[in-house]
């Protein structure tokens, strides 16, 4: 095993262009970390694909990143930490972070109530591993999750505040209004973007867990306890490649990132 | 060159399930041909891809229909048919029929005030292929297009009689309005599950093109004047093949096609 250094950078994969709200937090809490991220935007999106062939994409975008010589991998996509984590985990010695189990710690600690809805992508609920996280924490939680197919197409249109992202919401979230949770776990990393328009929905006192954040934190305490945390003052370098169309990458992205995006390359797997 | 012959499959493909709704109108005008279906779900959806991926795809999909030994090839998904259409012709001597070309000959006929919109993916509409074909049909008609991305997943979710499918068809044809179309072609597969909600948006004054009609049509044009259609009146063969999803596309499949599907095979490409 090679020791990492602690001016390595930090790797980030995604099926696409969600992974940047992850990213973004990441930025808020880590300024001073370079990052290398690879969205898969060529195979997007990975929500609708079976374990089989998700556990093969994530395996090749993970090789991709430690060519990079990354001194972490973070996972920001719910399908691939929903299904390869471990796989993943098995071809490095390298730590290795994703989404589900922050997220679902997170909740476990929010909810008074002990239950927890999870909406994400098909691939997420179906695979339940929120819940599966959730009751390693704590076995009387009471869990139920909801697919919203098309959230993402609706943040991908910048439709966030149009009736039909209400109206959306709405009927994907009425069918969970009997389950009375107290806590949600946004569980799909465009879905932050969505945050207003599902409180609107589901009131104020239910408490919304954003993966990306808990996730962030979370790298934080790995590169603290390690003795990794970059201590450069100096300006991070942050690269961005994806598997196909750059251009749209970066108009879509910056939305996503609140920053602007100066570099992209495309790269084939 | 091997002569084909009249008992040999018909080959279609699509980036999905979309394709079936062209299979459908092929089955409905051609009810004794066997026919050997592939849709490529592991890699759906081709729209968001770039044109370059999409050549390597559809090349791809054509050879794995070229080893069952078709007699014809249909591209059943408008974005390859859009796009990758030439690159599948260099690859096979037999006759290849795409979606775009039926579909703008149907249109130029319909439209009387030559002014014909085009509704579809992002790849399909920025393509312009439509545009193209009408223009080598009469120069001198005006076109319109306007990317849906949304109405696939509407689809794929039941909601063709759901408010949000009236308000999402509101929104992506409002801007079209002025332009004063007199026929629509319906550009994605998908979209003809959603023709009584376009309907109610542009009134009944337009002539919607479905071009799975149009397509079925120049396929059974096709094989009469080659004499390769098929004289038997033993029940046809037909075969489908995905490359993931083999349960979800028999669930929704039959609601494309409006009939059983009895065989589904989960192959890699």
């Amino acid at each position: 095993m090679n020791t990492p250094h602690p001016q390595q950078p930090i790797g980030i994969f995604d099926s696409g262009i969600g992974g940047l709200t992850v990213v973004k937090e990441i930025i808020r809490l880590l300024p001073n970390e370079s990052l290398i991220y690879f969205g898969d935007t060529a195979r997007v999106p990975y929500g609708t694909k079976s374990d089989s062939t998700i556990k093969e994409y994530s395996v090749q975008d993970t090789k991709f990143l430690l060519t990079h010589n990354v001194k972490l991998i973070v996972v920001a996509c719910n399908s691939a930490s929903s299904v390869a984590l471990d796989e993943i985990k098995s071809r490095t010695d390298k730590p290795v972070v994703g989404v589900i189990k922050p997220g679902a710690e997170a909740a476990v600690i929010a909810s008074h109530h002990k239950r927890i809805a999870i909406i994400g992508t098909n691939a997420t609920v179906s695979s339940r591993a929120y819940e599966h996280e959730i009751h390693k924490f704590n076995s009387e939680i009471d869990v139920a999750g909801k697919a919203c197919p098309l959230f993402v197409p609706i943040v991908e249109e910048g439709w966030m505040d149009h009736e039909i992202a209400f109206l959306t919401a709405k009927e994907y979230l009425f069918s969970l209004k009997k389950f009375a949770y107290d806590t949600m776990i946004l569980g799909c990393t465009h879905y932050p973007l969505l945050k207003n328009v599902i409180r609107k929905v589901v009131g104020e006192n239910v408490t919304l867990i954003d993966s990306g954040i808990e996730t962030a934190k979370q790298v934080k305490n790995i590169l603290t306890e390690m003795n990794l945390l970059n201590p450069s003052n100096q300006k991070p370098n942050r690269k961005y490649f994806v598997s196909d169309l750059p251009h749209k990458f970066k108009e879509i992205g910056e939305m996503f990132l609140g920053e602007k995006i100066e570099r992209i390359t495309k790269i084939d797997l």
